[in-house]
């Protein structure tokens, strides 16, 4: 039977939960409920027993998720029970804290090599990685058989740098230059600006 | 009349429809249709009718949106018609990211100290800014009135760092720290954090 296809929005808690429940684990926690990770999350427990219903039953009605249990599970269905090799275009500010950030492979992803079109740029180090030549890059993506990039260039660079991406086969994109960027239907995106958080806030305030 | 409160998911948009007009007008465009943003935003054209009529008429049948009159209305509306102060706190490499990125003053932000609690870092230079001791951080928000903060320290700092900005008045944090921080009530909180926005998409890869 055919089944009907989760919406987006549920798949984008789906990560919330994984994070706070690995939280827990850290902290030598084996169970929690839907009450206790709303309240700490800011969602309703309806609506997390909800979005976990939706793959199967996790918990047990009076005692709860088993946390180690639901953490195996969310990272099958978030398909980071693997590694994710990724790229990251663009080795300005943002790109490089990217690349030195070492909170990534614990999560499912692992900094392959980043890219600028910068000669000023092209061979310094930034932590372990040697920046490469972004003219390369539709070859290495190809070469290394990588899905996911990371863009943190020039906004008026983006869309240039999407197309090559795609091109060359890359599926998901984390997009930190200030602008909307398209791509074909089958690519995911995801935008991270922090003025469009920050506008988001200020509606609140007198 | 009393008037029903707009859904946060309409005021998250806004930001969105902001920023795509803003780019129409330094490219020289004096008008855009529903359909054109969507297109650009991957937004049905309908979502974006419904979500400004929530606000006024800025449009009109048949001629579209004068862009000027639509970003005018829009930075009222999400009050970045005036700049808002805000602080840093963390000076690693996302903080100095931020306290360096020239894009906010343009879009209603204005970057007014950057804070760190290593001894090591406090004094140094990140930009046009010295790096302040964190011990001084409620004294400092009170003094100068500021309600916007960005936490960009480690996560197990993270609730602690919240905790004393609200307590010296902070009104909107938009949260770097890979870790959920909770506010009481009035206080606004955006979380953005590359790994749950990456492990959103790999859901969809195969």
């Amino acid at each position: 039977m055919d089944q009907k296809p989760i919406p987006d929005i549920v798949i984008g808690r789906l990560p919330l939960y994984l994070r706070e429940l690995q939280l827990m684990a850290n902290g030598g926690r084996m169970i929690t409920s839907s009450q206790e990770l709303g309240e700490h999350l800011g969602i309703s427990a309806a609506q997390i027993r909800k979005d976990l219903s939706q793959f199967g039953e996790f918990g047990k009605q009076g005692t709860g998720y088993e946390i180690d249990f639901l953490i195996e599970n969310l990272r099958q269905i978030l398909k980071v029970d693997r590694v994710w090799d990724m790229i990251v275009v663009g080795a300005g500010d943002i790109g490089s804290a990217i690349a030195r950030y070492q909170g990534f492979e614990d999560r499912g992803f692992k900094v392959k090599a980043i890219y600028d079109n910068d000669p000023k740029k092209i061979g310094t180090k930034i932590g372990s990685f040697v920046v490469n030549d972004s003219a390369n890059l539709g070859e290495d993506i190809r070469e290394i058989d990588i899905q996911v990039a990371m863009i943190a260039v020039p906004g008026p660079y983006a869309q240039k740098v999407t197309e090559k991406l795609v091109e060359a086969g890359i599926k998901a994109i984390l997009n930190y230059a200030p602008i909307s960027i398209n791509v074909p239907e089958g690519v995911r995106v995801q935008h991270t600006d922090p003025l469009t958080h920050l506008q988001r806030m200020t509606y609140y305030l007198d």
